[in-house]
């Protein structure tokens, strides 16, 4: 394609609404444009990449035997009412004034609306449904470009069977045509909530990346795989072995002590030496205090699942009514109420706490000898570093966003719905289901993420949208034209796809900016001087590197190097 | 494509709620399923079409240099305010209730919003923006499923020129796509409003086909491929000739005679004698009264045209008081006001028309003599068969749906939202703009309406789902099974699209009545007799023909088959 008559409207400077990298240099690159809060126009080099990514997802939908759907994003409302998720849904789905519709922000009612009395015996199973479509919700606050809009591309699929067995082979099925679609297009990616077993797995599994765009933070282990939400990321950090001798319970003055490293300061101890309280109340009725090392923060995800129920800090009302003191002098002894301490609290001794009188704290607790009806359990959030409960190798934590998601529905919409079939022995049962999504855009979104320097973006393998950037130096004597000509001409019949900088007015070095912002796998300089002596340069833009190659060897020095990629 | 694995829920029945044969058809072989009134869902086998046109669509657009972009449907309301659009669209839009936008039914204002600011300069021209995306319509009375729905697919595209010479270029270049386009998809159309020149053309041009579907009428020539709508083509019908001699007028009695009809049988007087009378008034003001041979129509647009302004057809109390008379008495004679006749009548004598005197009509009226304050102009609605106005041949009349429609918008758009370019002298001025768009949809409704026969789907050509559907007629015998499950395999790796037909407890019946309603260009059909002596059935779908087969040869007369239809 020639640059010339091509809308490709790079920008110089990054613009002012962009933080994400890869929204800043999809709007630089000329790839896309906003239209209006968490709306965003793909512009051709935009969509193209698009088309390569859904052409992707296509093949290994079809693989596995998916059959491509297209369903209407209109939607009458009252078929949302089956599954009650008008309501679920809330102000997140986009309501129709001017008629009862509502835009679909996801299709399970939809795809099971198809399938009700029509997969009605055993024989029409199992069937795999796809789409790939825009989907719309009304996100509160948009961010990020197009990783998080109100209206979004995605592929959904959703899978129908007549047992658990099956489910998990169709659930299978997805796992690995989301892996093979994620590998082809070259992303670095982790599965949280895999099972560690081949078969099986467990309910759902996200697909995310590593990216500072996320909004999830995720616990990751770079040697085993293993990948959890921090929420439920598992601690494995051994408590301190206990001293030799337990000194004995004193209440020791420290005035205006407040926060963990202030009281290590002021008695000159450590912090794994402090046990940490946290007044929680349970289910709004009951005190739990919650012990924590130092600064260990309270996972309070972890907390409500062993408690089961809520949980909430309590005011600074109910802590002086329950301890007699404020946050900061709070401490095990004589507290009235449950106490839960984390693993790392186990058994210890000589330990320092709050007095429950503001202003004092106790030294020389013994947890085995002092307080007697005390509770253990994993209550940390997982800090970088710590070991892989799996296989010890330090863990990871950051920020990653979602890309894909599996996940077995069961019957949950087919009861609701009344979507049922006929087994062989000619008992009605309601259909199984699994629901599996990939955001289309996050995709492209998370490549550039993870491919790009600080030049721009660079393109490897299958969703570059060109295989070469051919940029012309000079575009004044007609002879050295007719020769770029050429080397376009001769680049497009070799099969390559070839994006021809062949702007009569602009200086070399917009030239130069744009093909490392636009970040083509490969550049072919044509200048005058070069041409001349009938060679070109050619520039690995992953690399930087540069090398004058022959004329007439430019196409077999391109497609070695894609070769040598393979 | 395995059919026991694949979801093609075919009907026996023709559904209740369909009449146009495409929808009956597209809903019988199991392509669309209604979700609600004019929302469609595609399920695999009509998306399988769908893609396949939207392929030679995009290839078609590529060809004339157009750049494919993806546009939201979400669209903040006040963009669409800049050009007043919202009031002129009311009720036909789509309004979301929970934020202020609405849904685009097209895309011209999103479009000149890129282009305004970014296209600048006279050398960023000319562009051609297109996509292929769902539009969104609020249609009061959808109908004949996907023809007329509230969301559709549609391919739209922009042209940006800095001078109407360029704009004629980018709009030809348009419409020979668009005739490439339908051409491939193996249409028949015709294009209302094209100009007879090379170059140029009107400001506007439809790409129609002839169906009962339709919701315009249109006159059309074959000959000469003369189109226009009804409302507008011309009649070229002559006056008959005048009677050698002229009687006297005469008032004669016509007791409760009030139709042109009832009026000749009572006078035993051929209808061509007769000038029935309709009264208008125009502009709320003025009466007309207009003059048209025997049964003859009044096309009131183009009444409208000659006079003017509006025009609409005076009521009882009215008539009473400019004539005295009833509807069916009225006439010429004495007429206070203007009198305006259809170029059939002109110059004639020996006419028959109303008296303005209730139960009375009068004969001998001679045009030139008693008339002498008359017009004559071209008021008919063009009937099948009268001549062609350009080459003269028998004009056919019918009902037609619009498949495209390519339009010189001018700077409509570009003046409303300031979308500016600098000329080569540094001078501003607005950019000149076309538009352009195809229905998808309608493309495979009107593929069906135009090929089938009372048996289904009778597939030609690039639009085809499969090139063949294989038939397993009996599924017992694993040797007979492990043949034809070898011509699959062959027919594949031959790089033909193949569905098979393995389905182990489906009748024959059924399964060649599926064949047929499919419609599939080849059949081959495998039955156990004819496979034991090494043959095979080969059927083609648009003639019926059969004929035995070596099963060695299959591969070779399919590709043979379709080496014919080139």
């Amino acid at each position: 394609m020639r640059l010339s008559k091509s809308f490709i409207p790079t920008l110089k400077e990054t613009p002012n609404d962009a933080v994400v990298i890869s929204h800043i240099l999809m709007l630089r690159a000329g790839m896309v444009r906003m239209l209006s809060a968490g709306i965003y126009s793909f512009l051709p080099l935009g969509y193209k990449v698009i088309k390569k990514i859904t052409s992707i997802i296509r093949e290994e939908m079809d693989a596995i035997g998916g059959q491509e759907f297209h369903l209407p994003a209109l939607n009458p409302r009252e078929i949302w009412e089956e599954t009650n998720r008008v309501e679920a849904f809330g102000d997140t789905m986009f309501h129709i004034k001017n008629r009862d519709y509502v835009l679909a922000p996801t299709h399970e009612e939809i795809m099971t609306y198809h399938a009700r009395n029509v997969l009605k015996s055993y024989k029409d199973f199992p069937q795999i449904w796809y789409q790939i479509q825009t989907k719309f919700r009304n996100e509160p606050r948009p961010k990020s470009g197009i990783i998080r809009g109100r209206q979004f591309l995605m592929k959904d699929a959703y899978s129908f069977d007549t047992s658990w067995e099956n489910l998990d082979l169709s659930y299978n099925e997805h796992d690995s045509a989301y892996r093979n679609v994620f590998d082809k297009c070259g992303l670095k990616y982790f599965v949280v909530g895999a099972s560690s077993g081949a078969m099986g797995g467990t309910g759902s599994e996200e697909f995310m990346v590593k990216s500072e765009a996320g909004e999830d933070t995720v616990a990751y282990c770079e040697a085993c795989n293993y990948a959890a939400n921090v929420e439920v990321a598992k601690s494995t950090l051994k408590a301190k072995e206990r001293d030799a001798l337990s000194t004995h319970i004193e209440k020791i003055s420290t005035p205006n002590i407040k926060s963990i490293d202030e009281l290590c300061e002021f008695l000159k101890i450590d912090e794994t030496q402090c046990a940490k309280s946290r007044v929680y109340i349970h289910n709004e009725v009951s005190p739990v205090l919650v012990l924590m090392q130092g600064n260990d923060e309270v996972n309070e995800i972890k907390l409500e699942k062993i408690l089961t129920g809520k949980v909430r800090p309590a005011h600074i009302e109910e802590l002086k009514e329950l301890t007699g003191a404020e946050a900061g002098s709070i401490g095990p002894i004589d507290f009235k109420g449950r106490i839960i301490a984390d693993f790392r609290l186990q058994d210890r001794n000589n330990m320092y706490s709050g007095a429950n009188e503001n202003d004092f704290h106790i030294s020389g607790i013994d947890f085995k000898r002092d307080l007697k009806a005390i509770d253990y359990a994993d209550l940390r959030i997982v800090q970088e570093g710590e070991p892989c409960p799996f296989c010890g190798k330090p863990l990871g934590v950051f920020s990653s966003i979602e890309l894909g998601h599996i996940f077995k529905l069961g019957t949950k919409y087919s009861e609701c719905m009344g979507a049922n079939f006929i087994d062989e022995k000619g008992e009605q049962h309601p259909i199984i289901m699994g629901s599996y999504g990939i955001g289309v855009d996050r995709v492209l979104a998370c490549y550039i993420e993870q491919h790009h320097d600080d030049k721009g973006i660079v393109w490897e393998g299958p969703l570059s949208p060109f295989d070469v950037h051919l940029v012309a130096l000079n575009s004044k004597k007609q002879e050295l034209i007719d020769k770029t000509n050429l080397i376009y001409r001769t680049l497009r019949n070799a099969g390559l796809e070839v994006l021809y900088d062949d702007r009569a007015d602009a200086q070399a070095g917009v030239k130069f900016n744009d093909a490392d912002l636009i970040g083509l796998p490969v550049q072919i300089i044509a200048g005058e001087k070069k041409l001349k002596d009938n060679m070109v340069e050619m520039k690995i833009r992953k690399t930087g590197e540069r090398f004058d190659i022959n004329f007439d060897d430019i196409v077999t020095k391109v497609k070695a190097f894609y070769e040598d990629q393979k």
